[in-house]
Protein backbone atom coordinates (compact mmCIF):
# COMPACT_ATOMS: atom_id res chain seq x y z
CA UNK A 1 0.00 0.00 0.00
CA UNK A 2 1.74 3.15 -1.28
CA UNK A 3 -0.75 4.99 1.79
CA UNK A 4 1.68 6.05 5.11
CA UNK A 5 -2.09 6.96 6.86
CA UNK A 6 -4.03 4.16 5.54
CA UNK A 7 -0.79 1.58 6.42
CA UNK A 8 -0.45 3.30 9.84
CA UNK A 9 -4.07 3.03 11.37
CA UNK A 10 -3.96 -0.88 9.55
CA UNK A 11 -1.27 -1.31 11.60
CA UNK A 12 -2.74 0.01 14.38
CA UNK A 13 -5.79 -2.11 14.38
CA UNK A 14 -3.64 -5.16 14.37
CA UNK A 15 -1.43 -4.32 17.51
CA UNK A 16 -5.02 -3.33 18.81
CA UNK A 17 -6.11 -6.70 18.15
CA UNK A 18 -3.50 -8.54 19.32
CA UNK A 19 -2.96 -6.96 22.39
CA UNK A 20 -6.13 -8.42 23.55
CA UNK A 21 -6.14 -11.45 21.89
CA UNK A 22 -9.02 -10.43 19.86
CA UNK A 23 -7.12 -11.90 16.34
CA UNK A 24 -8.38 -15.27 17.27
CA UNK A 25 -11.83 -14.48 16.60
CA UNK A 26 -11.12 -11.50 13.86
CA UNK A 27 -11.18 -14.15 10.58
CA UNK A 28 -12.43 -12.69 7.61
CA UNK A 29 -15.83 -14.44 8.09
CA UNK A 30 -16.27 -13.06 11.49
CA UNK A 31 -15.00 -9.51 10.45
CA UNK A 32 -17.16 -9.27 6.98
CA UNK A 33 -20.15 -10.11 10.24
CA UNK A 34 -19.17 -7.14 11.95
CA UNK A 35 -18.29 -5.10 9.38
CA UNK A 36 -22.44 -4.96 7.60
CA UNK A 37 -23.30 -4.57 11.43
CA UNK A 38 -21.24 -1.15 11.53
CA UNK A 39 -23.08 -0.61 7.46
CA UNK A 40 -26.06 -1.28 9.30
CA UNK A 41 -25.94 1.24 12.10
CA UNK A 42 -25.28 3.91 9.46
CA UNK A 43 -28.11 3.13 7.34
CA UNK A 44 -30.32 3.10 11.14
CA UNK A 45 -29.63 6.47 11.00
CA UNK A 46 -30.95 7.41 7.72
CA UNK A 47 -34.08 5.22 7.32
CA UNK A 48 -36.93 7.43 8.78
CA UNK A 49 -35.10 10.71 7.00
CA UNK A 50 -35.98 11.87 3.58
CA UNK A 51 -32.67 12.21 1.34
CA UNK A 52 -33.22 16.09 1.80
CA UNK A 53 -33.26 15.96 5.76
CA UNK A 54 -30.14 13.04 5.19
CA UNK A 55 -28.03 16.02 3.96
CA UNK A 56 -28.60 18.32 6.71
CA UNK A 57 -27.43 16.42 10.09
CA UNK A 58 -27.23 18.74 13.14
CA UNK A 59 -23.57 18.35 15.01
CA UNK A 60 -24.57 15.75 16.99
CA UNK A 61 -26.04 13.28 14.42
CA UNK A 62 -23.05 14.25 12.60
CA UNK A 63 -20.69 13.12 14.78
CA UNK A 64 -22.45 9.94 15.25
CA UNK A 65 -22.79 9.13 11.85
CA UNK A 66 -18.62 9.67 11.33
CA UNK A 67 -17.81 6.79 13.90
CA UNK A 68 -20.57 4.57 12.15
CA UNK A 69 -18.36 5.70 8.75
CA UNK A 70 -14.87 4.93 10.81
CA UNK A 71 -16.30 1.65 12.18
CA UNK A 72 -16.91 0.88 8.77
CA UNK A 73 -13.28 1.62 7.59
CA UNK A 74 -11.73 0.31 10.32
CA UNK A 75 -13.35 -3.27 9.64
CA UNK A 76 -12.91 -2.83 5.96
CA UNK A 77 -9.03 -2.71 6.73
CA UNK A 78 -9.51 -5.27 9.66
CA UNK A 79 -10.64 -7.31 6.74
CA UNK A 80 -7.75 -6.53 4.12
CA UNK A 81 -5.37 -6.91 6.33
CA UNK A 82 -6.20 -10.71 7.08
CA UNK A 83 -6.30 -11.55 3.65
CA UNK A 84 -3.09 -9.64 2.62
CA UNK A 85 -5.32 -7.29 0.52
CA UNK A 86 -4.14 -3.73 -0.29
CA UNK A 87 -7.38 -2.13 -0.45
CA UNK A 88 -6.56 1.39 -1.53
CA UNK A 89 -4.93 -0.22 -4.73
CA UNK A 90 -7.93 -2.68 -5.12
CA UNK A 91 -10.35 0.50 -5.29
CA UNK A 92 -7.98 2.23 -7.71
CA UNK A 93 -8.78 -0.97 -10.13
CA UNK A 94 -12.13 -0.38 -8.96
CA UNK A 95 -12.73 3.02 -10.33
CA UNK A 96 -10.85 2.40 -13.70
CA UNK A 97 -13.29 -0.75 -14.00
CA UNK A 98 -16.07 1.25 -13.58
CA UNK A 99 -14.62 3.96 -15.88
CA UNK A 100 -14.55 1.69 -18.27
CA UNK A 101 -18.10 0.22 -17.64
CA UNK A 102 -19.80 3.24 -17.03
CA UNK A 103 -18.91 5.15 -20.05
CA UNK A 104 -20.15 8.93 -19.79
CA UNK A 105 -21.87 8.88 -22.72
CA UNK A 106 -23.90 6.07 -22.42
CA UNK A 107 -25.13 6.69 -18.59
CA UNK A 108 -25.72 10.29 -17.88
CA UNK A 109 -28.32 11.09 -15.56
CA UNK A 110 -29.40 7.20 -15.13
CA UNK A 111 -29.37 5.46 -12.09
CA UNK A 112 -29.82 1.87 -12.41
CA UNK A 113 -28.63 -1.63 -10.90
CA UNK A 114 -25.15 -2.06 -12.53
CA UNK A 115 -26.08 -5.36 -13.57
CA UNK A 116 -28.87 -3.92 -16.21
CA UNK A 117 -25.35 -2.42 -17.64
CA UNK A 118 -23.42 -5.65 -18.05
CA UNK A 119 -22.22 -6.53 -21.42
CA UNK A 120 -24.84 -8.73 -23.31
CA UNK B 1 -7.82 15.03 6.12
CA UNK B 2 -3.85 14.49 6.15
CA UNK B 3 -3.80 12.00 3.85
CA UNK B 4 -2.66 12.21 0.48
CA UNK B 5 -3.67 8.91 -1.74
CA UNK B 6 -7.64 9.20 -0.04
CA UNK B 7 -8.02 12.22 -0.83
CA UNK B 8 -6.98 11.90 -4.16
CA UNK B 9 -9.50 8.81 -4.75
CA UNK B 10 -12.34 10.79 -2.81
CA UNK B 11 -11.52 13.15 -5.46
CA UNK B 12 -11.66 11.01 -8.56
CA UNK B 13 -14.95 9.48 -7.30
CA UNK B 14 -16.73 12.93 -6.86
CA UNK B 15 -15.39 14.08 -10.06
CA UNK B 16 -17.06 10.48 -11.41
CA UNK B 17 -20.01 11.30 -10.19
CA UNK B 18 -20.32 14.57 -11.38
CA UNK B 19 -19.24 13.74 -15.08
CA UNK B 20 -22.22 11.18 -15.04
CA UNK B 21 -24.75 13.46 -13.71
CA UNK B 22 -25.31 11.19 -10.43
CA UNK B 23 -24.37 13.15 -7.58
CA UNK B 24 -28.47 14.08 -7.96
CA UNK B 25 -28.29 10.18 -6.48
CA UNK B 26 -25.99 10.21 -4.32
CA UNK B 27 -27.55 11.17 -0.98
CA UNK B 28 -26.15 10.06 2.41
CA UNK B 29 -29.31 8.14 2.61
CA UNK B 30 -28.96 6.47 -0.79
CA UNK B 31 -25.11 5.97 -0.25
CA UNK B 32 -25.53 3.85 2.96
CA UNK B 33 -28.03 1.77 1.08
CA UNK B 34 -25.46 0.96 -1.99
CA UNK B 35 -22.87 0.69 1.15
CA UNK B 36 -24.46 -1.91 3.01
CA UNK B 37 -25.48 -3.52 -0.29
CA UNK B 38 -21.49 -3.81 -0.79
CA UNK B 39 -21.14 -4.99 2.50
CA UNK B 40 -23.57 -8.05 1.80
CA UNK B 41 -21.33 -8.98 -1.50
CA UNK B 42 -18.43 -9.27 0.82
CA UNK B 43 -20.48 -11.34 3.82
CA UNK B 44 -22.04 -13.63 0.73
CA UNK B 45 -17.86 -14.66 -0.61
CA UNK B 46 -18.02 -16.07 2.80
CA UNK B 47 -21.47 -17.38 4.02
CA UNK B 48 -21.03 -21.19 3.35
CA UNK B 49 -17.36 -21.37 4.57
CA UNK B 50 -16.14 -21.86 7.46
CA UNK B 51 -13.97 -19.50 8.74
CA UNK B 52 -10.66 -21.24 8.28
CA UNK B 53 -11.28 -21.41 4.85
CA UNK B 54 -12.72 -17.58 5.10
CA UNK B 55 -8.38 -17.44 5.17
CA UNK B 56 -7.85 -19.90 2.37
CA UNK B 57 -8.98 -18.08 -0.90
CA UNK B 58 -7.67 -19.14 -3.92
CA UNK B 59 -6.68 -16.39 -6.49
CA UNK B 60 -9.85 -15.40 -8.03
CA UNK B 61 -12.00 -15.29 -5.07
CA UNK B 62 -9.44 -13.52 -3.55
CA UNK B 63 -9.87 -10.67 -6.08
CA UNK B 64 -13.49 -10.90 -6.14
CA UNK B 65 -12.79 -10.47 -1.98
CA UNK B 66 -10.55 -7.21 -2.85
CA UNK B 67 -13.20 -5.22 -5.49
CA UNK B 68 -15.76 -5.75 -2.83
CA UNK B 69 -13.32 -4.23 0.04
CA UNK B 70 -12.88 -1.47 -2.73
CA UNK B 71 -16.86 -0.70 -3.39
CA UNK B 72 -17.05 -0.71 0.76
CA UNK B 73 -13.91 2.03 0.36
CA UNK B 74 -15.84 4.07 -2.73
CA UNK B 75 -18.95 4.09 -0.89
CA UNK B 76 -17.60 5.02 2.40
CA UNK B 77 -15.22 7.56 0.93
CA UNK B 78 -18.73 8.89 -1.01
CA UNK B 79 -21.01 8.80 1.96
CA UNK B 80 -18.27 11.14 3.79
CA UNK B 81 -17.67 13.45 1.13
CA UNK B 82 -21.47 14.10 0.89
CA UNK B 83 -21.42 14.76 4.67
CA UNK B 84 -17.57 16.72 4.32
CA UNK B 85 -16.68 14.47 6.78
CA UNK B 86 -12.87 13.17 7.02
CA UNK B 87 -13.56 9.68 7.74
CA UNK B 88 -9.48 9.07 8.19
CA UNK B 89 -9.64 11.64 11.25
CA UNK B 90 -13.01 9.95 12.40
CA UNK B 91 -11.03 6.47 12.11
CA UNK B 92 -8.50 7.63 14.53
CA UNK B 93 -10.69 8.94 16.89
CA UNK B 94 -12.78 5.90 17.02
CA UNK B 95 -9.31 3.49 17.72
CA UNK B 96 -8.79 5.66 20.80
CA UNK B 97 -12.11 5.87 22.06
CA UNK B 98 -11.85 1.96 21.70
CA UNK B 99 -8.43 1.89 23.83
CA UNK B 100 -10.21 3.84 26.44
CA UNK B 101 -13.40 1.70 26.26
CA UNK B 102 -11.65 -2.07 25.93
CA UNK B 103 -8.75 -1.97 28.07
CA UNK B 104 -6.82 -4.49 27.69
CA UNK B 105 -6.75 -6.33 31.08
CA UNK B 106 -10.32 -5.97 31.11
CA UNK B 107 -11.19 -7.61 27.75
CA UNK B 108 -8.31 -9.76 26.96
CA UNK B 109 -9.53 -12.85 25.00
CA UNK B 110 -12.80 -11.91 25.20
CA UNK B 111 -15.53 -11.28 22.78
CA UNK B 112 -18.37 -10.46 23.31
CA UNK B 113 -20.97 -7.60 21.99
CA UNK B 114 -20.06 -4.00 22.24
CA UNK B 115 -22.94 -3.02 24.09
CA UNK B 116 -22.18 -5.43 27.07
CA UNK B 117 -18.97 -3.62 27.85
CA UNK B 118 -21.00 -0.39 28.30
CA UNK B 119 -20.41 1.27 31.11
CA UNK B 120 -23.19 0.41 33.93
CA UNK C 1 -46.40 -22.33 15.84
CA UNK C 2 -50.24 -22.06 15.40
CA UNK C 3 -50.15 -21.57 12.15
CA UNK C 4 -50.55 -24.37 9.58
CA UNK C 5 -49.13 -22.76 5.98
CA UNK C 6 -45.53 -21.14 8.20
CA UNK C 7 -45.68 -24.67 9.70
CA UNK C 8 -45.57 -26.08 6.06
CA UNK C 9 -42.97 -23.99 4.53
CA UNK C 10 -41.17 -24.19 7.24
CA UNK C 11 -40.79 -28.06 7.01
CA UNK C 12 -40.53 -27.97 3.31
CA UNK C 13 -37.35 -26.07 3.39
CA UNK C 14 -35.90 -28.55 6.47
CA UNK C 15 -37.04 -31.42 3.84
CA UNK C 16 -35.24 -29.14 1.07
CA UNK C 17 -31.29 -28.90 2.75
CA UNK C 18 -31.74 -32.26 4.25
CA UNK C 19 -32.09 -33.99 0.68
CA UNK C 20 -29.61 -31.78 -0.70
CA UNK C 21 -27.49 -32.56 2.49
CA UNK C 22 -27.20 -29.14 3.49
CA UNK C 23 -28.24 -29.02 6.95
CA UNK C 24 -24.08 -28.83 7.32
CA UNK C 25 -23.80 -25.34 6.32
CA UNK C 26 -27.19 -24.38 7.66
CA UNK C 27 -25.52 -23.22 11.60
CA UNK C 28 -27.87 -20.22 13.27
CA UNK C 29 -24.62 -18.13 12.22
CA UNK C 30 -24.32 -18.89 8.72
CA UNK C 31 -28.10 -18.52 8.06
CA UNK C 32 -27.97 -15.25 9.67
CA UNK C 33 -25.35 -14.15 6.82
CA UNK C 34 -27.91 -15.45 4.02
CA UNK C 35 -30.12 -13.82 5.56
CA UNK C 36 -28.85 -10.52 5.76
CA UNK C 37 -27.29 -10.85 1.79
CA UNK C 38 -31.20 -11.56 0.84
CA UNK C 39 -32.14 -8.29 2.75
CA UNK C 40 -29.23 -6.33 0.90
CA UNK C 41 -30.89 -7.41 -2.49
CA UNK C 42 -33.99 -6.37 -1.97
CA UNK C 43 -32.43 -2.86 -0.85
CA UNK C 44 -30.76 -2.71 -4.08
CA UNK C 45 -33.92 -2.73 -5.38
CA UNK C 46 -34.29 0.66 -3.75
CA UNK C 47 -31.47 2.57 -3.67
CA UNK C 48 -31.22 5.07 -6.49
CA UNK C 49 -35.22 5.14 -6.10
CA UNK C 50 -36.89 8.06 -4.50
CA UNK C 51 -39.58 6.78 -2.05
CA UNK C 52 -42.19 7.64 -4.11
CA UNK C 53 -40.92 5.94 -7.00
CA UNK C 54 -40.30 2.47 -4.98
CA UNK C 55 -44.21 2.56 -4.62
CA UNK C 56 -44.66 2.63 -8.15
CA UNK C 57 -42.59 -0.91 -9.44
CA UNK C 58 -43.64 -2.30 -12.70
CA UNK C 59 -44.67 -5.65 -12.60
CA UNK C 60 -41.24 -7.28 -13.62
CA UNK C 61 -39.53 -5.21 -10.73
CA UNK C 62 -42.53 -5.98 -8.01
CA UNK C 63 -41.84 -9.87 -8.98
CA UNK C 64 -38.32 -9.70 -8.40
CA UNK C 65 -39.26 -7.70 -5.08
CA UNK C 66 -41.60 -10.16 -4.49
CA UNK C 67 -39.14 -13.29 -4.63
CA UNK C 68 -36.33 -11.31 -2.41
CA UNK C 69 -39.07 -11.04 0.07
CA UNK C 70 -39.65 -14.41 -0.57
CA UNK C 71 -35.51 -15.46 0.29
CA UNK C 72 -35.64 -13.43 3.33
CA UNK C 73 -39.01 -15.16 4.73
CA UNK C 74 -37.05 -18.16 3.39
CA UNK C 75 -33.99 -17.87 5.66
CA UNK C 76 -35.94 -16.34 8.48
CA UNK C 77 -37.68 -19.69 9.19
CA UNK C 78 -34.72 -21.82 8.41
CA UNK C 79 -33.29 -20.09 10.86
CA UNK C 80 -36.06 -20.13 13.44
CA UNK C 81 -35.96 -23.80 12.94
CA UNK C 82 -32.42 -24.48 13.77
CA UNK C 83 -33.07 -23.03 17.31
CA UNK C 84 -36.57 -24.10 17.82
CA UNK C 85 -37.81 -20.63 17.91
CA UNK C 86 -41.47 -20.54 16.77
CA UNK C 87 -41.36 -16.51 14.91
CA UNK C 88 -44.52 -15.95 14.48
CA UNK C 89 -45.17 -16.10 18.45
CA UNK C 90 -42.40 -14.00 18.90
CA UNK C 91 -43.41 -11.62 16.46
CA UNK C 92 -46.99 -11.50 18.72
CA UNK C 93 -45.10 -10.59 21.40
CA UNK C 94 -43.05 -8.22 19.49
CA UNK C 95 -45.94 -5.95 18.77
CA UNK C 96 -47.08 -5.70 21.98
CA UNK C 97 -44.06 -4.85 23.44
CA UNK C 98 -43.83 -2.55 20.88
CA UNK C 99 -47.63 -1.11 21.71
CA UNK C 100 -46.50 -0.61 25.45
CA UNK C 101 -43.11 0.87 24.20
CA UNK C 102 -44.81 3.57 21.81
CA UNK C 103 -48.14 4.92 23.16
CA UNK C 104 -50.18 6.68 20.06
CA UNK C 105 -50.23 10.00 21.97
CA UNK C 106 -46.39 10.00 22.98
CA UNK C 107 -45.30 9.07 19.42
CA UNK C 108 -47.71 10.03 16.85
CA UNK C 109 -46.14 11.40 13.59
CA UNK C 110 -42.58 11.19 14.85
CA UNK C 111 -40.53 8.50 13.37
CA UNK C 112 -37.15 8.26 15.18
CA UNK C 113 -34.80 5.97 15.95
CA UNK C 114 -36.06 3.34 18.56
CA UNK C 115 -32.81 4.15 20.89
CA UNK C 116 -34.60 7.73 21.49
CA UNK C 117 -37.45 6.23 23.05
CA UNK C 118 -36.33 3.99 25.68
CA UNK C 119 -36.91 4.65 29.15
CA UNK C 120 -34.39 7.02 31.06
CA UNK D 1 -52.79 -14.45 1.06
CA UNK D 2 -54.68 -18.11 2.68
CA UNK D 3 -52.35 -17.68 5.43
CA UNK D 4 -54.80 -16.30 8.16
CA UNK D 5 -52.34 -15.80 10.66
CA UNK D 6 -50.02 -14.09 8.71
CA UNK D 7 -52.68 -11.88 7.46
CA UNK D 8 -54.35 -11.00 10.71
CA UNK D 9 -50.67 -10.22 11.84
CA UNK D 10 -49.93 -7.87 8.85
CA UNK D 11 -53.25 -6.52 9.30
CA UNK D 12 -52.38 -5.54 12.97
CA UNK D 13 -48.83 -4.20 11.55
CA UNK D 14 -50.52 -1.83 9.09
CA UNK D 15 -53.02 -0.61 12.37
CA UNK D 16 -50.75 -0.36 14.49
CA UNK D 17 -48.60 2.30 11.95
CA UNK D 18 -51.46 4.35 10.63
CA UNK D 19 -52.50 4.52 14.80
CA UNK D 20 -48.90 6.68 15.47
CA UNK D 21 -49.82 8.28 11.62
CA UNK D 22 -46.37 6.63 10.61
CA UNK D 23 -47.48 4.89 7.24
CA UNK D 24 -45.97 8.10 5.69
CA UNK D 25 -42.06 6.67 7.01
CA UNK D 26 -43.19 3.10 5.67
CA UNK D 27 -42.56 3.68 2.12
CA UNK D 28 -41.38 0.36 0.66
CA UNK D 29 -37.43 2.10 0.26
CA UNK D 30 -37.36 3.23 4.13
CA UNK D 31 -38.90 -0.49 5.08
CA UNK D 32 -36.14 -2.38 3.30
CA UNK D 33 -33.53 -0.24 5.09
CA UNK D 34 -35.51 -0.87 8.33
CA UNK D 35 -35.16 -4.27 7.65
CA UNK D 36 -31.51 -4.72 7.02
CA UNK D 37 -31.32 -3.22 9.98
CA UNK D 38 -32.82 -5.84 12.17
CA UNK D 39 -31.02 -8.32 9.99
CA UNK D 40 -27.88 -6.89 11.19
CA UNK D 41 -28.98 -6.75 14.72
CA UNK D 42 -29.39 -11.04 14.14
CA UNK D 43 -25.91 -10.90 12.49
CA UNK D 44 -24.28 -9.02 15.71
CA UNK D 45 -25.75 -12.16 18.06
CA UNK D 46 -23.34 -14.40 15.88
CA UNK D 47 -20.72 -13.12 15.07
CA UNK D 48 -17.83 -13.64 17.38
CA UNK D 49 -19.38 -16.99 18.08
CA UNK D 50 -18.23 -20.20 16.35
CA UNK D 51 -20.85 -21.88 14.24
CA UNK D 52 -21.33 -24.43 17.20
CA UNK D 53 -21.86 -21.92 19.52
CA UNK D 54 -24.50 -20.52 17.05
CA UNK D 55 -26.88 -23.40 18.37
CA UNK D 56 -25.86 -23.40 21.83
CA UNK D 57 -27.67 -20.20 23.26
CA UNK D 58 -28.76 -19.70 26.49
CA UNK D 59 -31.93 -18.50 27.36
CA UNK D 60 -31.87 -15.32 27.42
CA UNK D 61 -29.97 -14.78 24.22
CA UNK D 62 -32.78 -16.88 22.29
CA UNK D 63 -35.22 -14.90 23.56
CA UNK D 64 -33.30 -11.65 22.21
CA UNK D 65 -32.68 -13.77 18.53
CA UNK D 66 -36.18 -14.59 19.03
CA UNK D 67 -37.11 -10.86 19.23
CA UNK D 68 -34.54 -9.80 16.34
CA UNK D 69 -36.30 -12.44 14.07
CA UNK D 70 -39.77 -11.01 15.08
CA UNK D 71 -38.23 -7.75 13.83
CA UNK D 72 -37.34 -8.76 10.37
CA UNK D 73 -40.43 -10.61 10.11
CA UNK D 74 -42.36 -7.70 10.91
CA UNK D 75 -40.58 -5.80 8.11
CA UNK D 76 -41.00 -7.82 5.79
CA UNK D 77 -45.02 -8.62 6.36
CA UNK D 78 -44.76 -4.57 6.32
CA UNK D 79 -42.50 -4.02 3.05
CA UNK D 80 -44.99 -6.56 1.04
CA UNK D 81 -48.29 -4.94 2.26
CA UNK D 82 -46.83 -1.46 0.90
CA UNK D 83 -46.43 -3.36 -2.47
CA UNK D 84 -49.78 -5.88 -2.23
CA UNK D 85 -47.29 -8.47 -2.57
CA UNK D 86 -48.27 -12.18 -1.03
CA UNK D 87 -45.01 -12.88 0.60
CA UNK D 88 -46.14 -16.63 1.45
CA UNK D 89 -47.11 -17.40 -2.15
CA UNK D 90 -44.20 -15.90 -3.25
CA UNK D 91 -42.06 -18.16 -0.65
CA UNK D 92 -43.88 -20.85 -2.38
CA UNK D 93 -43.39 -19.91 -5.74
CA UNK D 94 -39.90 -19.61 -4.72
CA UNK D 95 -39.17 -22.79 -3.33
CA UNK D 96 -40.48 -24.35 -6.43
CA UNK D 97 -38.02 -22.28 -8.47
CA UNK D 98 -35.29 -23.17 -5.99
CA UNK D 99 -36.71 -27.00 -6.42
CA UNK D 100 -35.69 -27.05 -9.98
CA UNK D 101 -31.93 -24.58 -9.82
CA UNK D 102 -30.68 -27.17 -7.46
CA UNK D 103 -31.30 -30.47 -8.30
CA UNK D 104 -30.85 -33.51 -5.29
CA UNK D 105 -28.32 -35.25 -8.12
CA UNK D 106 -26.04 -31.93 -8.50
CA UNK D 107 -25.61 -30.28 -5.42
CA UNK D 108 -25.87 -32.75 -3.05
CA UNK D 109 -23.17 -31.90 -0.33
CA UNK D 110 -22.18 -28.36 -2.09
CA UNK D 111 -22.65 -25.25 -1.07
CA UNK D 112 -21.76 -22.55 -3.54
CA UNK D 113 -22.81 -19.17 -4.14
CA UNK D 114 -26.14 -19.34 -5.97
CA UNK D 115 -24.53 -17.75 -8.85
CA UNK D 116 -22.02 -20.19 -9.63
CA UNK D 117 -25.45 -23.27 -10.41
CA UNK D 118 -27.07 -20.39 -12.88
CA UNK D 119 -27.88 -22.29 -16.75
CA UNK D 120 -24.63 -21.24 -18.72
Amino acid sequence: MSDNSLNDLSRRLADFARARDWEQFHSPKNLSMALIAEAAELVEHFQWLSEEQSYQLDDGKREEVALELADILIYTLRCAERLDIDVLDAARRKVEINERRFPVEKVRGLARRAAEYEPD
